[in-house]
């Protein structure tokens, strides 16, 4: 479902208001110019995404009271604003129409403050992951949440997503490390929430309920994120096993340790040979499945001692690898697992219970047999979060755009499984446009009304992202 | 500011009702055996706590059913319903008027679940911090909020309040543990939030805004919260300085180090000489000021080593304790400070941001200079959360009962000079009753109308714990 397409004057007269009133804000109208801004990742990439050749309105704040101003006269047009930031976002979440207007952070991309101190940076919503952690680096300083993106996704996409990556298993998702925002309400209005102290329990926690709300209550304009001094040492560490299910049952051991990896990615064999095909890698030679782990802090040679141990134990070749031979194998991982031109494919971030892990892997073979798919899944296993991809290979001759229903089928049916073993729809992408209906699977009535009345409670006309998230 | 007291009527009505549509729940009316539900640990100490000398109607629900046959009733009845844990709040969060029925947790102490390989527990809310860590110890296992009132307070109470404790330096507070709850709404119905997976992003946060909200919006019937393997190893250390400023400075050094305790815990001079005087320990003798922290998990060793360095470097003297006195010094720390009957007194939870710390102490020779008042506090170091003790000796011949305007006005004007540095009113008890003109203080008018704005969306007729919180 995406919000209506309106009538092109409501637009038009919107852009016509802003560039009388506020000449100082640079605003696109609607055009082929903007058309880019139909799409975030996931609708570019999906084949039955919008073919739309005409763009929405585009408009490209340089400060907070910008963002203001534009929501307020957007509010007085009734025309809906879609929050925007890198647009390397994998749910639709940050889509538009035609109709509507765009409010883009990709020029708030000041690094505002750094308090090595207060262990805090405050940011603008535009600077990119990567960009802060750069920054943070000669500080002895990091920023911990790491989505795969963190080259090309924006500070702000990570807090309206909750995102997650690769060291949230040890150092939590995006919302354990955002202490204050501020952001623009739909009345254009400016609120501070939270504060620059670590802890703070006064009120009801309005930083949460922003965070991971995916742009339908508010435009965040600033955020104080919470940093953490680079580990004393990092180490990558490797376990190859014969099979898919071996490595996945092998999760168990590391839960059953004491040792809590700052990365645990769990390779399955087609990911594995995925990789070599795409990259010229040869990791498939190695084993048929693979865990790579990241140790870090302090003690790292007890850390490995245990750990071989307990991963050794349950059939794994565990290596420790060299700094270089580690820096190429987290390119391999950070890259992807590379798409062949020739197959329909679809994604997905389900993520479940730990120790169920291992039966949604062996659940690929089911879907195999009910839909003639493939399936394989690379996983943040270290909290049970996966990227399943399920290809069907195209037919000659058949339409690339427009895949059969078994694909959705298939992306639906493992969803649901997921949902059946305590999960959840999205581990890390957020609902946006693509994933509503079976948001609607997982949240009750009750609990989804519940959900409509705090979103009426921020938003009463319902201006900000229509049409995403629940 | 409470809520009104009503005409007996109307809740002498509802007691009738309920116990005539449900006698399998037990009921207490409003009676001078009741009293004890009319506070809370802050309002049982504080000198002008209410002296009715009639409790509450109390409720003391054995099933998630009960706690929905209540809410139903009372909310037909048009009777306020206080939530209520296990009564060790320090905010005045749980306390009640005459009027009101209280729904106790205290019947609800199941521990429903605990999976080891999932490393999560399902819990009711009565079950006592204390008693849970009891039961996870011999499967190797913790849950990480660990307020100093661990053995009294209750699951249920530390998730309304988002509780705090020594070690959530680490670990983070309530909130970082907490991934799904049942909670009872204003209209009865019962709702599932969040989910067993660790990560989890469909929706706006729900779990995080009843974490923290201290029962205004619904009642926690069951918890799914997150265990922790116990560490590798934990070492108590002891850093003592000559004076209090020395001491407070000095956290500066741990958080320039690469070293994150578990527990960094400050004891300024006036606390070392209260714990000795109550407690016949001799601290005092080998310091002005200490720092006392426990190490945990791997390389134990080497964080010491780095440690031992960055504070023996401003002054410290370091020591690792053996096992048996770091117990006694744990010990110590959670039996509090005591407390001197012939002084009036006041408390309270302040955060600041980590480097402002020392400056808060050196603020506690103003509040004396102005008002005439002493002030020490202890603080959890590792996150800027401190907890003051302003005390005035009573003159012979005063009111026990009645403190003089100097100590709320000193309480007042510290709480403003945590705000003026970036900090908060409350960093782990809650707003409760006691913190309300403060935290209208803290919030903006605009942040403190969403925050109604989304009390109203949940609980739109105001049923649960009026005059609370916000």
């Amino acid at each position: 479902m995406t919000s209506p397409v309106l009538a092109p004057s409501a637009l038009d007269a919107l852009v016509a208001a802003l560039q009388e009133r506020h000449p100082e804000i640079e605003v696109r109208p609607s055009s082929p110019a903007t058309v880019d801004y139909l799409h975030d990742a996931a609708t570019r990439l999906a084949p039955a995404g919008s073919a739309s050749t005409i763009g929405p309105a585009v408009a490209l704040p340089a400060s907070p009271e910008h963002v203001q101003d534009l929501v307020r006269i957007a509010a007085e047009h009734g025309v809906p604003v879609v929050p925007r930031g890198a647009g390397s976002g994998l749910s639709g979440g940050a889509s538009a129409t035609t109709g509507e207007l765009v409010i883009s952070t990709e020029r708030l991309t000041r690094i505002l403050e750094v308090s090595p101190e207060d262990e805090v940076a405050v940011v603008e919503p535009g600077v990119l992951n990567a960009e802060l952690n750069a920054h943070l680096a000669p500080l002895g300083l990091f920023y911990a949440p790491d989505p795969a993106s963190w080259r090309i996704s924006s500070i702000g996409g990570n807090i309206a997503t909750n995102a997650g990556g690769l060291r949230c298993a040890k150092y939590g998702v995006t919302r354990e490390s955002v202490l204050a925002l501020d952001v623009v309400l739909a009345d254009g209005s400016l609120i501070s929430v939270g504060h620059r102290s670590i802890k703070g329990v006064t009120g009801l926690d309005l930083v949460s309920l922003f965070v991971g709300s995916e742009g339908v209550l508010g435009i965040v304009v600033a955020a104080t994120v919470r940093l953490r001094p680079i580990p004393a040492a990092r180490r990558t560490v490797t376990a190859f096993f014969d099979s898919t299910a071996e490595g996945a049952a092998a999760l168990a051991a590391i839960t059953a340790s004491r040792v809590r990896p700052s990365i645990v990615e769990f390779f399955d064999e087609p990911t594995l040979v995925s990789i070599d095909r795409h990259s010229h890698s040869r990791l498939r030679e190695r084993g048929g499945s693979l865990l790579l782990i990241e140790l870090d802090g302090f003690g790292i040679a007890e850390q490995f001692a245990e750990l071989r141990d307990a991963l050794t134990a349950v059939g794994g070749r565990v290596q420790a690898e060299t700094d270089a031979d580690g820096e190429v194998l987290w390119e391999l991982r950070r890259s992807g697992r590379g798409f062949d031109l020739d197959s329909w494919f679809s994604g997905g971030d389900i993520a479940v219970p730990k120790s169920r892990i291992p039966e949604v892997y062996a659940y690929f073979a089911v879907l195999q047999e009910r839909y003639g798919v493939e399936v394989s899944a690379v996983a943040h296993a270290g909290d049970g979060n996966l990227h399943p991809l399920i290809t069907l290979r195209i037919p000659d001759g058949a339409d690339p755009s427009a895949p059969p229903a078994t694909l959705h089928d298939a992306t639906d049916d493992l969803v649901r499984f997921a949902l059946s073993v305590g999960g959840t729809v999205s581990g890390e992408h957020g609902i946006g446009t693509v994933k509503r209906e079976l948001a609607a699977v997982e949240l009750s009535p009750r609990t989804l009304a519940a959900q409509h009345a705090l979103k009426a409670a921020l938003d009463p006309t319902g201006l900000f992202n229509p049409g995403k998230a629940f």
